[in-house]
């Protein structure tokens, strides 16, 4: 890992590392907080947090104000890129922010041109953890969080892993990718056929509406959603509810009323949701 | 006033408006958080931040973590930018940071080509407090800070208008302008030059240590400043702080280990500057 900032935050440490990454063969790029408690010498459990369309490992770490309470909390937050870049990685031909660099959906491409570094979930899910917990004073104790495409990632990366993660939240999650399809801006359908290709079977395998029946393990969801979002017919709140309903997996959703899509709203309401994780995260008797 | 864009945030709301200014004779863009307090039918006292070299309206109000504070106290923040801009707008022919597009100094320029568009003294002490308090539910009562190029413009503005300001506080200003010369990335004597021209006198009268020694109103000067910052050189608090113990001018420096010049650092800290404003805000009995 090279380090390619610090910034004292909140008497933390706010870092960004790159790293050759084996999962998406090129350079990765990722952020990290570690509170007080990690500089002192011991070790601290951590959240992971996945942004969204467009976003890099900078977005959630510079809006969220989210430091604040991890400083306070003493939980490491860990904020991955959204997709491989650099050479040789491929881009939506069509140009749209949905699909490409910046839009990797958190999920292992098996098309060409796309499966030679779009590796995001296996990224995310095992390589990202076991070299931040070899490295770096972080413990195998993980909860996962996101925005967006990122609430999708975060959804999909536990519920694909039971065991790993204590708690499990989203903003404005995208939850039933495999429906939505609205054309080139479609967050959902013409990403998926282009990164899996046309056997819709393997797109379930990635869309929470669809893994939600036949899950193992009962991590109870938390979301909060902004009623004004101007994405919501892409996000599909609803289908999730109702999916979790029908096998009454555990979930919460805080409609937000007169919220929208931007970080302001994801900073309104993450201190809610990075106490909701703390309480999971140093949890007794049940260390992973 | 346009409104270009609003994003509800910590309970209030985030605008951004647009504006034909006399003082910088171009369309100005601004920011503003309106706390809950303010939607309900009243009015609030307002907090006035000036950004530093290469911001925009945007960076305070994305990065500082300002709103959830100011939400709770009832105070508005507005946001200037940090220059003219648009077509016609002079700009830097050795394209450097430190002057032109987002580095007008909070001076009214007196020099060709600059002196069409970059007022910014007049517009951020005058016409955009005018715009406001006419406009929004935000009262006339004032306190303003800012970070580095506008820590410097908090300093000045203030100084240069006794009355108008009921508390005043910077974050790693440029305390004294007229004195750093290090090249093309001066942070001070090129660009005053440039602006006002090769008298000297004409920049001691933007320049903190220099007006210090002059005031007539003895508002108190609160400052953090990161111990680790790389522009500590160009800076120089020390200048500052020399300048008010000679006159007895009342300074708080609180030198911050290890913090350097990003805006995590003002993050760290905005809390403690907002709570120390809002004091002065909600005083009683010295209604300007």
């Amino acid at each position: 890992m090279n380090l390619i900032s610090e910034n004292k935050s909140f008497g933390g440490v706010h870092r960004r590392y790159q790293h050759a990454s084996s999962a998406t063969n090129c350079v990765m790029t990722f952020a990290v907080y570690l509170p007080p408690a990690a500089l002192a010498g011991g070790k601290v459990p951590a959240l992971y947090w996945l942004s969204g369309l467009t976003c890099t490992d900078e977005n959630f770490m510079q809006k969220a104000g989210a430091q604040r309470v991890a400083s306070e909390l003493g939980i490491a937050l860990i904020c991955p890129d959204t997709s491989p870049r650099g050479d040789g990685v491929a881009v939506d031909p069509e140009g749209s922010l949905a699909l490409g660099l910046g839009a990797g959906y958190y999920l292992n491409a098996t098309q060409e041109p796309w499966r030679a570094h779009y590796q995001m979930f296996d990224y995310v899910a095992h390589e990202l953890p076991a070299l931040v917990e070899a490295q770096l004073p972080i413990t195998s104790v993980r909860s996962i969080s996101g925005h967006s495409m990122g609430g999708h990632g975060a959804l999909i990366v536990a519920m694909k892993n039971p065991g790993r993660y204590r708690s499990l939240s989203a903003f404005a999650p995208i939850c039933h990718p495999s429906a939505v399809s609205l054309g080139a801006a479609s967050w959902g359908r013409r990403a998926f056929a282009a990164l899996l290709g046309p056997d819709e079977s393997t797109w379930h395998a990635y869309d929470a509406v669809e893994l939600i029946a036949h899950l193992t393990e009962r991590l109870p969801i938390l979301l909060d959603q902004g009623s004004s979002d101007d994405a919501l017919a892409r996000l599909m709140p609803e289908a999730l509810v109702a999916a979790a309903a029908r096998v009454q997996h555990p979930l919460t959703l805080n409609m937000r009323e007169g919220y929208d899509h931007a970080y302001y709203f994801v900073a309104s309401f993450i201190e809610s949701h990075l106490r909701y994780h703390a309480k999971a995260l140093f949890a007794q008797g049940d260390e992973r």
